[in-house]
């Protein structure tokens, strides 16, 4: 018997969330896993199955009897195909997942990369409820983005739409792990205040930040090492964040500038941990930057608001949307 | 009697074109004026009036008889009001531009800005028609920006969308007419280019240029003395306008990370005087910064194809749009 419950998987190169979900956001159950890495894909599809079992379970139903399933892999991804491009974080190249979920659960399957889906969960229950027209800005081991107008995200030509970790704010700027250089991914990523921070210290400017990771046995300066450096006062540390905040809120005032959407939301692990007061100076940073200063207390720049549920509870939102549509493989929902 | 005719008037600081056109925009007639200047806004209203009648005359009918009139003045407008709020080449501000226009000639009357109309006009028209989503870029005095998605103008929660002269490309570049640093303006405006020119022969190097607009009686750096300049092999000229082209090339990258979209038209009295020579260094370098390399061949990165008459028609499209949606003052068509 139907159960009009959906699952949605956030599907992270670390760790992957299972929530089980009515069509109100309300999360039923939910179920956790570390992600296998380094080999292939085969070992995380059924750890998927296991959470989704599991999830499932603590929601008293059965896998068959949810109406949909999400999931919103960290990287590229065909959402028409259910094909995953690229995910670094996870050492995929084109794994049709779409189809692999599709065949061993018997559900709807929808597939859409992690920022996409984390912006539905906002939109539809979130920091961007109610608003027509949004922005994420989701800052992590790299800076993703997706964008929502006219309650629809938008997926462009190629469906490659919200790029703008690679928006260039100074051509002369730092490498990018995409090759290019001086993208915002390159200035304010995780990634790139590890490195200004390791670059600090290699200058001879003293940081707790490494003695932290070690204490910590975090391989990567997490967003937890940085909140410990922070209360240690460490003045590398909150050097490379504001230099980080700034370039953010520049990335944020050239999307309001092009689009002037009506909230843009900051996610992530830094913005899940420190919030507004990661936000706010990112905030002042884009509103001075925008050509129209007229009505600028209608504009929401904010940290999102489902944390680490975001993208769970977004491949819900998902996993409803392409049933709507109709549940076949090859539904175009781009706009 | 009817005619189902409409007008439309390009409203430049220096010059204004009036067309008088069909539904398919074929151009029945036009007139123009020199725009008087620094006398406040009625006297060009007059002209305006002029121009609107002389072309009425000769396309065979006569004002009352149009269907309705649309107006692309330069500068930033709300095209829910019809007020002009500021146009610093017109120096105009706060003039309400439609409710006059409106009064005086008894037509349905549609005002926006002049790059939303002329991306109108090149979408209906032009080197957009067909397109879903699209992107004008157009150089001139300042770098003006539109945006079309899913076939309509997007003009966002405050109106303000499409500012894309004003994405930072870099913090720490030059001085931006609106008091910030390093707008993709700032770098690429055809004001932009006539400062690194003089720059650079303040410097010791050897120009034709200033020696051109003595020669030609031009006050500035206008796309005719750039030709000539390029003629006599003027190697300043050159590398201003290639580091200019570098600049639009990133800032189109930019917005093609961003939005994804079919076409990006690059507008303006330069992309009309040298078209696909302007446009093929913009293209390289944009195409270069996408982090998304697969299926190229479909963004389109053209010059305008309407040249002079893209506002005017556009103008048309305008007043045609704003006829379909009711020919109230206070009709809302923003998304």
């Amino acid at each position: 018997m139907a159960s009009d419950l959906v699952a949605g998987v956030d599907l992270g190169g670390t760790s992957m969330l299972c929530v089980v979900a009515d069509a109100a956001g309300r999360v039923l159950a939910e179920a956790s896993a570390d992600t296998l890495r380094g080999k292939g894909y085969e070992p995380v599809v059924d750890q998927v199955l296991e959470i989704l079992e599991h999830a499932a379970n603590l929601a008293g139903t059965r896998v068959s009897d949810l109406e949909a399933l999400g999931v919103g892999p960290a990287g590229s991804v065909d959402p028409e195909t259910g094909v995953v491009h690229v995910a670094p974080n996870l050492g995929w190249n084109e794994v049709p997942l779409g189809a692999v979920l599709r065949k061993r659960t018997g559900l709807t399957t929808a597939i859409d990369n992690d920022v996409h889906v984390a912006l539905r969960g906002e939109h539809a229950f979130g920091a961007a409820k109610g608003a027509e027209s949004a922005v994420a800005i989701w800052v992590g081991t790299g800076i993703g983005g997706a964008i929502i107008l006219g309650n629809e995200l938008w997926l462009g030509n190629r469906g490659s739409a919200g790029e703008i970790g690679h928006m260039v704010l100074d051509p002369k700027g730092p490498k990018c792990g995409c090759g290019r250089r001086g993208c915002a991914e390159a200035f304010a990523s995780r990634t790139a205040m590890e490195r200004d921070v390791r670059e600090a210290i290699k200058h001879g400017h003293k940081s707790h930040v490494l003695h932290l990771m070690k204490k910590h046995h975090k391989e990567r300066m997490t967003s937890s090492v940085i909140e410990r450096a922070l209360k240690k006062n460490d003045k590398v540390m909150k050097r490379v964040l504001r230099d980080a905040q700034e370039r953010i809120g520049d990335l944020a005032g050239n999307v309001i500038n092009t689009l002037d959407p009506e909230v843009v939301v900051v996610g992530g692990g830094i913005a899940e941990r420190f919030g507004e007061k990661f936000v706010a100076p990112i905030r002042k940073r884009a509103l001075s930057r925008l050509l129209n200063q007229a009505k600028l207390e209608t504009i929401r720049i904010v940290p999102s608001k489902l944390g680490a549920y975001s993208g769970a509870l977004g491949a819900c939102v998902l996993a409803r949307k392409r049933l709507a549509a109709g549940a076949g493989a090859g539904v175009r929902h781009r706009r």
